[in-house]
């Protein structure tokens, strides 16, 4: 049951108000609350308002609304008991009244508009009856919240006297609590202002592409990468130069002239590598030498299982780096909570960016974090989703190895919340079928096809990105041992 | 005090593990931990971790932690108690030790960067000590905090299993729920996807401003107008062309061929005329012609004082309309919180644009936001606070008159939460010194001159945009009070 209130003027003629039961008032009101009962807008058993309520806000009198009210009562619209408001009547809606929307919109639309109608739907599915192997989703279990409720509620009860907008960075609490945090946990030595909150890392890809490509301008992609990255800088016009990676991570002295290269030095996604050593110093020289920059996805940072942290280029290079770091790994995806660290010559620029795109990223969530920083609470529940996830791992790729022995190769387990599967017994012509088959057998399975350059080759094998941070450990086990019938029934 | 976490590996060396009091290990966890001491990042009083969780994340053993902390403690670094974490000593930090930036960043940006770059930069100022007019901002005191926790606590705990994310529209609850309060409140019929939440109407310009807009194409701006909706329009290359806004509203016999014309009819910001009903037949015909999209921007179309409610135009001509609502004037400006009513035709656009930009809004606003209006607490907080704008407008009205009789006009008062008052024995071109003068005394007055097109001529006389949302009775009567003294002294 909802309450139902009315648009005021339907008729869009003026109302005269301060008449005492006026019955042109009353004929309008009538038939306001007719009209929208037949086009199905309410439903049977919403309420309407208190006749005063509704009196105030049509500026009629109470009698006159009392009167309306009566007229539908009698006229079978509304139903009403002693002492209750008044309702809708049973039986009054229909459907096939419901608008049905002309399809005649502007026809000039800009290039951007073009390029981004242009990228194939993203596939609409119902989620998968037995395990779903997405990445980048996570388990409900695993929010901390009592924390969060605790933090957020302090934060809506802290406020000032004026609710007014921020500074398009972001809080100044958040970022101090962020440059503290990027440096004890990523050894990033940054100012505050050099910080920026955005909306999820997707926002920070988005302003670099606005930033700094122009229609026509080459960026360098990772292939295989980020679809969404990818997408974020092509809409902008870049033009995709696709550059290989290997176990070492991205080719460097296969890099092309560009504006911006595009990374995930810590954790290649979705194959896992670490950019060694020397191709860092090289994809730095190469920045350097281009008056290029350098986005720094640093998608998983919080997770290594095998290995010691990666530092970040941001430390090599900070004036060539915007280095993107996201909470949508360690808290949650639906915050959409996220921070750039910007080259300081180009902190007005990304401000004033982010204030036209958007003002700046909502205050609760951002004073909510701040506080779980400022306690230690992050970073403690940091080290407990670390543990998790390290046993999801485990028991992933124990169960993969008992059920496909040397039939599968796994690849980039080391750090993050996926892996890569790789069946060299299967051509990668089949991938799509594979998935279609375990998706009828109740798997969420991915294709990694699909994350490289549309234009060049794929590899022979079939391969799958396995996320495993959604997945409890019976999940993981009935997963794999569904997807091992799968692919025996599968040939 | 914070809790100190360290980077593992800020040598950018490979740690050994799981050798028991590492001599070396331990030589680098004291240089670490000096050193972000003498960086200044650690504060006096700042908490290490305990040694079992600082073992466990840099992969040493305890006793390795321990020599380490024990060296550091001798030599001054921290101090320690017994039973208590250790914790950095007083008086070592020094503040010149901090990092300070280089400024050599790519200087190769985007067209779109150097538009962005051209802006001028937004003032900053301290807060005004008696009164501040700025239009946008809301007192604390109407926000709902109780009602709006309770929501917020519901969302956060109502979470499925899993996080993933959601629709780039928007939940599916706030976007139904929209539809409802839409038709009810504005009588706006439409379907709930033709429905996209964003954050803050600012988003809803911009992503009409990529969409609409390529470099050199015309767009049509109120003259005056909203200065954010012309940068977001001016930022995408579009070509800003002037139209004058008079008593009935944009004069629509001016129009010229256009892609966009943004608009405010329901209260032009911000001289406050309301789009007379031949303008809007006149406006849309225009769009149709034009094959433009016309951007309604809805800003404050809850708060009407004298006036009935004004059918929005995107009941006209649902096809060429976008309609942009937001929440920053009934709830808060900080949420981040609005929603665009799009051309059903152009839904699919709107919303892989909208994943491209940033996935989705943030969740716990969206459903806390959904409970408010499903239970209809939403409309009776609005009726409650439109109640209380009112007063204050009356208020200012009654201050502004006694305090300067027939030397003020006021302009547009019927709606919203500003008016504009008008000094005809005043010159604008002292519009900025008589500012000055007032924030000096106390008041923040904002010129109306800088919402004039720049390249045309402005008004004679000087006025000022004064926003009364945030100011309590005690308030405005002080701040128009002292306002008359500045104008007197002004001269």
């Amino acid at each position: 049951m909802r309450s139902i209130w009315l648009f005021r003027n339907s008729q869009f003629g003026r109302i005269d108000v301060g008449q005492s039961a006026d019955r042109g008032t009353a004929r309008r009101i009538v038939a306001a609350i007719r009209d929208q009962i037949h086009a199905g807008t309410y439903r049977a058993g919403d309420k309407l308002p208190s006749t005063r309520a509704f009196a105030a806000e049509w500026g009629a009198s109470r009698t006159t609304v009392t009167a309306a009210y009566g007229q539908l009562i009698a006229e079978g619209y509304l139903t009403s008991s002693p002492g209750a408001r008044a309702s809708v009547a049973a039986g009054l809606v229909d459907a096939a009244a419901l608008p049905q929307p002309a399809r005649a919109a502007p026809r000039r639309l800009s290039a951007f508009a073009e390029r981004v109608a242009a990228f194939p739907p993203p596939p609409v599915a119902a989620p998968p009856r037995l395990a779903d192997f997405r990445y980048g989703d996570l388990s409900a279990g695993d929010f901390p919240v009592l924390a969060w409720r605790r933090a957020l509620n302090a934060a809506t009860l802290k406020r000032g006297t004026r609710l007014r907008y921020d500074d398009p960075r972001g809080s100044v609490a958040l970022r101090s609590a962020l440059q503290g945090y990027l440096w004890r946990a990523r050894g990033i030595r940054c100012d505050p202002d050099d910080i920026v909150v955005v909306n999820g890392s997707q926002q920070g890809l988005d302003l670099c592409a606005r930033l700094f490509l122009d229609p026509g301008a080459a960026f360098v992609m990772e292939n295989p990468g980020y679809v969404l990255a990818r997408h974020a800088f092509l809409a902008a016009g870049g033009q995709a130069v696709a550059v290989p990676v290997d176990a070492e991570g991205l080719a460097t002295d296969r890099l092309p002239p560009a504006r911006l290269a595009y990374v995930t030095p810590s954790h290649q996604y979705p194959l896992g590598a670490v950019l060694s050593a020397s191709r860092r110093r090289a994809l730095v020289a190469w920045a350097v030498g281009q008056d290029a920059c350098i986005v720094e996805d640093d998608y998983d940072g919080e997770y290594r299982h095998d290995v010691a942290p990666i530092p970040p280029l941001r430390i090599l290079a900070p004036d060539h780096v915007v280095y993107v770091g996201t909470l949508s790994k360690t808290l949650s995806p639906t915050l959409r909570l996220g921070y750039l660290v910007v080259p300081p010559a180009l902190r007005r620029l990304f401000a004033e960016a982010k204030r036209l795109t958007d003002r700046h990223t909502p205050l609760p969530e951002q004073e909510a974090l701040a506080d779980l920083l400022a306690s230690g609470a992050y970073e403690r529940h940091v080290r407990a989703v670390r543990k998790r996830n390290a046993e999801r791992r485990a028991i992933l790729l124990d169960e993969l190895t008992a059920a496909f022995g040397r039939a599968v190769r796994i690849a980039g387990a080391e750090t993050g919340l996926h892996v890569v599967a790789w069946f060299d017994g299967i051509a990668s012509d089949r991938e799509a079928a594979l998935a279609a088959a375990a998706r009828a057998a109740g798997i969420g399975l991915y294709p990694v096809s699909p994350l490289y350059d549309p234009a060049g080759p794929v590899p022979a094998q079939a391969g799958f990105v396995m996320g495993y941070a959604a997945l409890d450990p019976a999940a993981l086990r009935r997963g794999v041992a569904a997807l091992a019938r799968v692919i025996v029934d599968f040939g």
